[in-house]
Parts: structure tokens; sequence; C-alpha cells
């Protein structure tokens, strides 16, 4: 009798400092590859962990979502625990779910949602700096929240795409941009139906140089308008991005390709 | 005309996770290394940086206090906003103040405040990971609170203490330890006079095996007695410990020597 094959799904925290992003690399650890690793020591069995979308070298993740498929017999429970017993302690696995064999993480997924934070204060601090990019400047928060109408709705983000993407639409959806001050943070909340590569970081690089001055909100429109990288601002360190949450719903028709 | 000598306090706070621990170190870098480094850039002096204590290695800072002297003539202001902008970031000024020349970081401090951190749950987590120890197994908190009452006041923590040890005495009096459960962890707040080496982690590794119940609350009074250091529990992890606060008072009496 041929074992049964079973779709697994994860839901993975990481503190992605030490890695070089989510997806297999070359000439780096990667969390993907860590993980996969873990599996096999778990079920003896080589995998293909495939994630909702690639991270970034030094971009968190609250609950990035992958699966794989695995003969093993193991609980939901027991695979949990299995697997964080074995994890390096910057990787987590928050939930194991047997899935239908439809799932997929990646195509599955219909929206995602992502924080940019940004330490805005006189002084620095020596906690976060993993977890934020620091700048010193006052940033003019009511600024850039007047850019964030130009931004939101259904749009051709390549101004707002890096380098070397391979994408076959760079049209994007961007449900949502929320943009706080908490403390000496400032956090920028990003749910849109998939990102290309960078966007939220250049998004983000471009709206901190509204937040200076040094452009103004309705600037935005024309940087869409020319899709051309060139107009927008720089790119955003990466320590200061977090995964926070795949949105995926049983209807089956998928988001975009992720960045 | 002989330049004026001015004695400077700093609050430091630091992430030690990257660091040889406070003193410095020939084959490794520490925090005292890169502030001295960081001062000479600043006032081209070569600096004496006096800590109020040592923390180890991957042990962090809320608020160290240093001292050092110098002849540059830079305002309060103008020497924190210099020393930030060099340093890197995990290592942060929170305070210059210029003080008296009876002034010593080490020998002025009256009390000293740690904290320990566990993550206590079911599952790991990926964050924190650099700042606190991770028990699976749940503690008892009441059985370690039962243990307190042994530890406070003044007493002989020989063997609390960690090996290659050279202080005057071994006497120590620890005025407050405070356990409390806050979501997922359990914090410990220490209070005292001074800490011999590892005398705050020994002491956690000890408790720690009161709440896993392998030994009793009261078996804290035999241990002290004992004066030997087999006779505690393991020395918990340095990631888990930070210092929060170093008391001063204008009297002069100073407290213990420290860890």
């Amino acid at each position: 009798m041929k074992p049964v094959m079973r779709k697994i799904k994860l839901v993975l925290q990481y503190d992605g400092s030490k890695y070089h992003g989510w997806q297999y690399q070359i000439n780096g650890i990667s969390i993907q590859e860590v993980v996969e690793k873990v599996i096999f020591r778990v079920t003896k069995e080589k995998s293909n962990l495939v994630g909702s979308g690639r991270t970034d070298a030094g971009v968190h993740a609250e609950a990035q979502v992958a699966h794989f498929v695995t003969r093993s017999r193991m609980s939901e429970a027991a695979f949990l625990r299995a697997l964080n017993s074995l994890l390096p302690r910057d990787i987590a696995v928050k939930k194991v779910e047997v899935v239908s064999p439809d799932f997929d993480s990646r195509r599955s997924a219909k929206r995602k949602i992502y924080r940019y934070t940004i330490l805005n204060h006189e002084h620095p601090s020596a906690f976060d700096y993993g977890h934020s990019m620091y700048i010193q400047f006052p940033l003019n928060v009511e600024a850039m929240k007047r850019a964030v109408p130009h931004l939101l709705g259904r749009h051709d983000f390549t101004a707002f795409q890096g380098a070397k993407s391979d994408v076959k639409t760079t049209v994007r959806e961007l449900f949502r941009l929320d943009i706080e001050r908490k403390e000496n943070f400032i956090l920028f909340h990003f749910e849109g139906n998939g990102f290309l590569k960078y966007m939220v970081r250049i998004i983000v690089g471009t709206l901190v140089e509204v937040g200076k001055g040094r452009r103004q909100p309705d600037d935005m429109k024309a940087i869409l308008a020319s899709r051309n990288r060139k107009k927008a601002g720089p790119t955003a360190q990466p320590q200061g991005l977090c995964m926070v949450e795949v949105v995926y719903s049983g209807d089956g028709v998928g988001g975009e390709d992720d960045e």
C-alpha cells in the first residue's frame, strides 16, 4: 500500500538578523535551508519547503507561512514539538497544520501584512537596533500620511521595485498603509495582495524623504506614473521590516508573487 | 595655564550580544574598549573609562555608569551627540554629566539593580532569544518566591560566586529579589549593594531548580551556609541578564566590588 502523502502548513517566526533571507542561497545560510534540514532530521525525508514569499536578508517574520509534503504520520502537536526542539533559537514554529492538497502557501495567499519600524528620536537606543531603522531627524508624520492616498489601490509599482526582479506583472494592490507614532517609534502597517521585491522598503525610504521635507506628499503620484526606480527614494534598511501575517481564504484565488 | 580636568559621568545602554563583556579583553572586543575608542575620536585623548562594575559576555545594560577625565571643554549635550554619532548601534550613551572629582562610578555606587528574564512557555519565541533564557518546563513561581527570604539580607554569598574571583569580601547585602510572571516571561528583579561574579546568574540557576521541583525552597539556607559553589545550581545563561540601574548618593560611602 502506498503511504499517504500529507501536506503540512507551518507558521514560522524568525529573527532574520543572522540569515541571508528566506530563500535558499548558494553562498549563505537561509531560513528555508535551516527549516528543511530540521524537517529532514524529524522525517528522514528531503522536503521542498515552499514559503508564501521571500523575505530578504535581515528581514524578520512574525508569521511566515510555508508548506511541504511528507509521508510522516506524526501528529501536528508532535511535529511542532520536534521541530522546535531542533531549530535554533532565532527560528520558531508557531503552528503546524495538516492542510488540503490544494493548499499552496504562495499561490493561495490572498493578502500579506508587513510592518516597518523606524526609531525616530533625538537619541539612539542600543536595543531594537536589529529591529528598526534609526533616524535622528524628527520626521513629519502628517506629511507622510498625506502621501499615502496616492499609493493606495491598484497600481503599477515598478518605480518601487528593486532591480533583478522577475515577475509576471508589476501591478499590485495596496489595501492599507497606516502610519502611526508610538513612543519613540514610527510604525508603517502595509497590507496588500502582494509586494514586489524591496517594494515596502522603497516606499518607506521615499516616505522618509517626505517626512524630512525633501519631497512633497503629492510627488508620489508622479513617481508611480514614471515607472522608474530612480524617481523613488532609497531602499530602507532591512532590519526594520517584519512580515506580520499572510491571509488565506478558501476560494483558491491567489494573490500576486511576492518580493 | 594648566587646562582644567573635568570628570565626566556616562550612562550607557548596550546590547551585550556581540561583546566579550564590559571589561577590556586581550582576545575580544569589549564595551569598555569600544567606548574608549570613541571618546578618543571625540577628545583626541586616551582615556581610562571606569565602569560601575563588569558585565559578562552577552550581558546587557539599560544603564551602566562609567566615568573618565578629560581636558575637553565640550558641553554635555555636544558630548552626548558626538559619542552617539560614532558609537555602533548596539551601544548608546543615554546621559553625559560633568561630576565632582570625588565621584567614582564604581566606589560611589550604593546599590545596583539587575533583572534576569526567563521565557517560560511551552513554545519558544524567535524574538527575545538574545534577551532571555528559554525554559520550556513550566516553573513553579510560588516555590521560587518561597526561597527568596533565605537569600535576602547580608550573607556570605561564596556558594553563589563563580570561579576566578578576586574580591576582598564575599559578603553582600541583597535588599530585594522580586519574582514576577509577566505574560510568557518570568522576571527576577535583584537589588543589592553589590554582586559577586556570576552571583545573579547562579542564584537564578538555583531558583530554576526550585521552580522545577528538584530542590526545596528551604534548601537555600544550607547552600548559603555551605559556602561551596558546588552546592548551588548551574549558572544561568548570560543573555537573560541586564544591568538596570546603578544608584548613587552623595555621602561617599561605597557599595561592594561588583561581578
